[in-house]
Order: structure tokens, then C-alpha cells, then sequence
């Protein structure tokens, strides 16, 4: 067992085809062979243990058919997410994905960048982390090909898709407004992320395109690093007072999950008391008494994208930058309804 | 910029301390230097620009400082924050983690684990899949050392950390039949795998020595590939008919989250026309209308576990085997308070 390396030759031998065949199958191209030949070649290379031959393969293209992913956060299920979305891809195009999640931490994204580099990636998709800016400008010295994914850096060209964010943000506020919100806050990250910068500017701007002020307290900033403590009291200035907001808007999943969890314990009452719309989605928000309306960020056409750019870079390098703006559709469910007219009592 | 290379000696002159501390620090060892001292070191370092040489230290060691984590399917949480423990942990010991996932696919998980050898990871951690057995064969003949996390093989001698699955379903019954529950479900995973095996052997001990015979139609087995359509089914099946179930065990989290979306559906109202105990922890079970009684597998534990092991493995690669069982914990909530006798009307 796993002794004599088995070749193309001997599969498509017990398999009746041709090598030519087999080896497309094995190298999972996109192609127009039927699922039962597929699946009968890939049972007969699991039974002879055939191993491919990476190594080998890799010596004479040149390429490693392998790509680098660098997420955010891995324990956050949009990463997550989008992390299954591009293993699925490229592994249509005969790429296996590695993965290395920096954990929002500058430091780390550099130390994963090198260790992937040393490791011969064919090429990046990368989720940035905040500050980490050198990381881009290394991989363009180096001519290494990359797509930045969600996030981007405007000072810099690179090739990027990502999600129109000021646009999403904008729209939801549309949305609050249209259904009779006009007190409504926004709680983001205090970051200088650009995606972040966005949301908090489309969120001015549809304010202010209807009349409305923004009030500076209706904006609250809460760190990373400490949002469990600060969205609750975030929550606690915006619902008390003499003037409670009627809304708030939610910059993440995380920001959304740690303010839900406090306004339950509060017993404030969506949307009653007060209206909710989030970026992010998850099972969480379905399963809510109250279900939430939320910004549907394209997860699959993002991490689709990504790859396809990837891929094609990766056949001609000297291709013209893409840079990719994606809509988020605003799905808009019970947490946001038009405000009811309470009964006196 | 990025030119010429910096050393742990520039970085030691600037801050006006030992190159031994400064590569003490940036190795990431534990240690007792103060964290201001850290984080000035480490600016410092970033200030510089300075690389860590892994391939020269790896020339000089013959390690690459790289462990391969290879988990089940990354967009469950249970496994995407095992991998955010995984890293944090080998952090510590200067190690980075480069992540595979295998969507729960024996032949995806065996490429996976050639693309990681081919490499050079010093070690693995790895979250089998179903029928994976040759790849812990494999690690076993070429002697590289590994640890499996979560889920093993009872056949194969191996190092291993994993729940003790069938303690945690014995409790969890218990728990339902000590609160007035007699007729209990079980929904699990059509699967070989063993902790899936000892789930259902803790359930049905549990029925057997309180005196219930378990009902064969109580226990449904539900693929992982068809997993949305066929909870249904289960759940349809179980509370209509003559005799509808009190209560059901969910075996993972996914089953759970499809059940609990299709119970919504049906206006099933948790616990008093059905009391539910789940696997898995995420904050869907604490943001339900009736937070979720769960099954805390000790994820934490099982992450750092499993990184200690391997790196004494790494450091001494003789050393016995360890094979280790962790204690769930349940978590009981008001999905299965107990019976609450119905007046009449």
C-alpha cells in the first residue's frame, strides 16, 4: 500500500478511457465530463491511492496550484463563510485553498503573508486587516498576483471586489426613515477602515438628503477589541435620556449579536421600542422573536469573483486591474416595520 | 524600504535590550516579559521592517514552525472557533497555523493533506472526516506527527482529544427524563463516524436504564448532504401521528438550526409542546425566544489540548501516546424546564 506511485495511465487502464481524460478529471477543470464518468475515475484514483503529483506538477509549470487566503477573523461566519465560497471555487479550476486568518491583528497578517510566501502560493486573495497596508505593497513589489477581497485600501491600486458600502448603508437608512424611523443611530467600529468609512458616510448622507441633522451622539464608535462592554454602553446613552433614538443600525454581525443580547436583557421591545436593521447574516437573525432586517452583503458573488479574478490574473499577469463594487440587497423583515401608533395606556 | 534585512540586533539596539530577549519576544515563547516591554519590541520590529528568516531557521532546525490544521467544514462555528483557539494557542508557542478545510469530503481532505505536506508543516492537528481513515495511515507510515481534535478512530492507534461524546447524550437525557420528558427523539447524522456512534449510545443508555425502550422510530438518521430537506421529514414524523414525542436531542448544531427554523414554521412552541436539548454552542441558542438547553463541548480545552500535544510531540517525537477525554457540560435553559402540567382549555 502506497508503495509503487500509481500514474494517469494506470486509472484510465482499469477505467477504459484515455489518459488525456483522466487527467482532466483529476486536475477538476471545468469541463462537460458526465458526473458518472467523474465519479468513476475519482473512485478508481482513490482505490489505487493515486497521489498527485504536486510537486512534480509544480516543477514543470512553474505553479503550485495553490492559493493563499488571509481572512479577517476566522470565528466570524461571514469570513467563514466566504472561506467555504472560495475553497468550492477554485477547487472548479484544480486549486486547493490554504488559509490563515489574521484575527483583525496587523502583526499577524504580516507573519501569515510571509509564511504563505515561503510556502509558494500561486497567488493571494487576501481580507485585510486594518494597518496592514505594507502587506499590499510587499506582494506588488514582489509581482506576486492578489485580489483583495471585502476590503480595500483606496490609496492603493490593487484589484479588488467588494461590496458597495456606502450604498448599503444608505439605503438601509432610506428604509428606516421611509417606514417613519427619523431618530436613528449608528453603531460602527471605531476603525480606519475605508468599508467602515463608507458605511458611516451612506448613513450621513441619506440623513442629511432628508432634512435630518445627523446628531453627533447618534454616532457611536466602539472598539474591536472591547466591543462586548462598549456596545452596552452604546445602548444604554442612545436608549435613555430625554430623547431615546427610535433605530439603530448595526455596522457588523458582531456589533448586532452583542447589542441584541443586551437589549433583550433590557427588555426593550423590537420593533417597539426600538426598530433594528444589521449588516452581516446568519442563522441568528431568522431565529430571532423578532425576525431582523438586514444588509445581504453578495457572500457567494464576492468570493466567486475573487477567484475568477485570481485565476485569470494568474494565466496573464500583465491584465488590466479590476476593481469590483458589488450591491448588498437591504431584506427587510419585522425588526423594521412602519412604526405603529401607540394606543395611549 | 524592505531592502536590506534587518536583524534581531538592530531591533535589540533600538531598544536598548539583550538580542536574546528581542528574539525571546518575537518568537512568541511563553514567557514572563512584561507586556510593555512586548508590544515596544514588536513596534520596534515593525518600525524596522524586520522578517522573520523562517526558511533560514527552518534550514537550521529542520522545522518549519508551521502546523497544518485540517478541520471538517469551516462554516460550521463550532469548527471555525476551534481553528481561532488552534491559532491563538500556537501562537504562544511560535508557531503559525496554516488552515484546510474538507467540507466534511474524504477525497477533498486527502488532497488537502498532500498540499499541506508537500508544505513542510512540522505537524498536524486534524478534524477527520468521514472515511478518512488512510490519511492518519499515511501520517502514521511517514512518522510525521499529528494529533486528531474532535473526532477519532477507535481502531486506529493514534494521539487524540476529543469530547466524551457518550457521557454528554447520557446527561443530556438524563437531564429530560429527571423534567417529566418520557418520549425523546434523537435527531443525529447518518454517519460512521464514532463520536456520532457514542451520541447515540449515551442517548439510548440513558432511555435503557431509566426503564424506557427506546422506540426505533424515535431515533431519526439524517445525511449531512441533504440535511435541510430531510430534518423536516424527521420532525414532521415526530410530532404528528398518535403518539407525538416530547422532546428531542439535536446531535449537532446544523441539525438543530434547520429543526429549530422548521419548528418556527410549524408554530411549534418550545418547551410546552416540545422541549429541545441541542450539541453545540453558538449564539443562536442564547438570542432564541427560549434560549436553547445545549451541550457545551469544551471547545477551548480541546484547541489548546491538542496544540500542547503536538508540540511535545514535536519537541520529543517518541513520547507515549495520549489519548484524551474531555467532559462536556450542559447548559440547561428554558428549552427543557420541567413539564409543565397543561390546565385544561
Amino acid at each position: 500500500m502506497l508503495k509503487k506511485r500509481v500514474s494517469l495511465r494506470d486509472i484510465a487502464e482499469k477505467a477504459g478511457v484515455s489518459t488525456a481524460l483522466v487527467s482532466y478529471v483529476l486536475n477538476g477543470k471545468k469541463n462537460r465530463v458526465g458526473k458518472e464518468m467523474t465519479d468513476k475515475i475519482r473512485k478508481i484514483a482513490e482505490e489505487l491511492n493515486y497521489e498527485p503529483h504536486h510537486v512534480a506538477k509544480s516543477l514543470r509549470s512553474g505553479k503550485t496550484f495553490t492559493i493563499g487566503l488571509i481572512i479577517a477573523d476566522i470565528s466570524n461566519p461571514f469570513f467563514a463563510n466566504i472561506a467555504r465560497v472560495v475553497e468550492d471555487e477554485a477547487k472548479q479550476y484544480g486549486y486547493t485553498v490554504i488559509i490563515g486568518s489574521s484575527d483583525e491583528n496587523a502583526q499577524k497578517s504580516w507573519d501569515l503573508l510571509h509564511v504563505l510566501l515561503n510556502r509558494q502560493v500561486d497567488g493571494f486573495i487576501i481580507v485585510s486587516a486594518e494597518n496592514s497596508q505594507k502587506n499590499i505593497l510587499l506582494l506588488k513589489e514582489k509581482k506576486i498576483p492578489f485580489v483583495l477581497l471585502d476590503r480595500h485600501f483606496p490609496d492603493i491600486h490593487t484589484d479588488f471586489v467588494t461590496t458597495n458600502n456606502y450604498k448599503a448603508s444608505y439605503d438601509a437608512t432610506v428604509h428606516l426613515l421611509g417606514n417613519g424611523y427619523d431618530d436613528i443611530a449608528l453603531i460602527a467600529y471605531d476603525s480606519d477602515m475605508y468599508h467602515m468609512q463608507e458605511r458611516i458616510r451612506g448613513y450621513h448622507q441619506a440623513l442629511s438628503e432628508n432634512h435630518i441633522v445627523p446628531r453627533k451622539e447618534w454616532l457611536k464608535k466602539v472598539p474591536f477589541s472591547d466591543m462586548d462592554t462598549r456596545v452596552r454602553i452604546a445602548i444604554d446613552a442612545l436608549t435613555t435620556g430625554t430623547k431615546p433614538v427610535r433605530a439603530i443600525l448595526f455596522a457588523t454581525y458582531g456589533l448586532a449579536i452583542n447589542g441584541l443580547k443586551y437589549i433583550n436583557e433590557k427588555k426593550i421591545k423590537v420593533p417597539d421600542d426600538l426598530a433594528i436593521v444589521s449588516y452581516g447574516q446568519a442563522e441568528v437573525f431568522d431565529l430571532y422573536y423578532c425576525p431582523i432586517s438586514y444588509i445581504r452583503q453578495p457572500l457567494e458573488q464576492l468570493g466567486k469573483t475573487a477567484v475568477e479574478m485570481l485565476i485569470s490574473k494568474l494565466k496573464n499577469p500583465d491584465e488590466t486591474m479590476k476593481q469590483v463594487f458589488m450591491e448588498a440587497k437591504l431584506i427587510a423583515r419585522d425588526s423594521s416595520v412602519p412604526v405603529r401608533v401607540k394606543t395611549p395606556g
